[in-house]
């Protein structure tokens, strides 16, 4: 990212990116809220309710063509690797349902201490989700893991050019 | 829908439905919660909210071959015309940035009375939405309209079975 974004979230930077990929015609990319069941609404205000267990993954939309695009966004603060329990079940099963769909699955971190972001495709996560899920593979993806089976992201126009790669990744092979 | 089915609020059928297809490997398609500003929690629970403008429509998801779909529904209880003052800017919008990246974008009516269900394809709501907003046209659609403009959705296997006129109009046309 550029120096102007350092210090923003991971998220924001992310909103931001998807603000311009929509502007320039690149994209459509939401956030999606995590659901929220309102059980009282006192003068236009939610005086009560609860989070509800979100069942997709953070942000999806779609790409010229059409091809519809899914990914988790991760941020690692002080690390040099990605623990696997910061994903959850819910969120890999909703990956591999859209990678099986044919739609473009990814998971999106972003190394602070590094300053790095990583796309990692769901085909390469699946491999060391499997081995950790089984108990026979790491804990964690270390930045070198991501070195090489991973991509990195592009700081261009956008702060986290993220299509960039995609474009060169799914477009190309159609994978 | 099937008799089994009346009474049940149209989200609920839709809900069904998206849950069918998952099951069948026919499509991943999901509701997108109204986000929720959440300005206090307290043991756990939220004590202090708002509803924040939604951007987006109401589902979302990607079919076999990872094309992209976004549909708004709505369901008119007691009347033979669908209100165009029931759909907001925002929505229309929304699925006229989808189209043209090729999505599968339309408008899903519930007529109660009638017990039909319609598929109004985004380019054919575009032409009665510039007329009203342009003041040039109806405030509704007429369900006559609809049997004309849109398609009947079916009941088949699934309780609204939106997926059998996507693959029929999108699939066969690319349009």
């Amino acid at each position: 990212m550029t120096q102007g974004n350092r210090g923003m979230s991971f998220e924001a930077i992310i909103d931001l990116t998807n603000q311009r990929y929509d502007r320039l015609n690149l994209a459509v990319v939401n956030k999606r809220a995590t659901p929220v069941k309102v059980l009282r609404i006192t003068n236009g205000r939610i005086t009560s309710g609860y989070y509800e267990q979100p069942s997709t993954v953070d942000y999806d939309g779609l790409i010229p063509g059409g091809r519809a695009i899914v990914f988790e966004a991760k941020s690692v603060a002080s690390l040099s690797r990605f623990d696997l329990k910061n994903l959850k079940d819910h969120q890999v099963d909703y990956l591999l349902k859209c990678h099986k769909m044919d739609g473009i699955a990814f998971l999106l971190v972003e190394f602070v201490k590094q300053n790095k972001i990583y796309l990692l495709p769901y085909t390469a996560l699946r491999y060391y989700w499997t081995a950790y899920k089984a108990k026979k593979g790491s804990s964690s993806i270390s930045i070198t893991d991501f070195e090489i089976h991973a991509y990195e992201v592009p700081k261009t126009r956008v702060p986290v050019d993220y299509l960039s790669v995609v474009n060169k990744l799914w477009q190309a092979t159609g994978s």
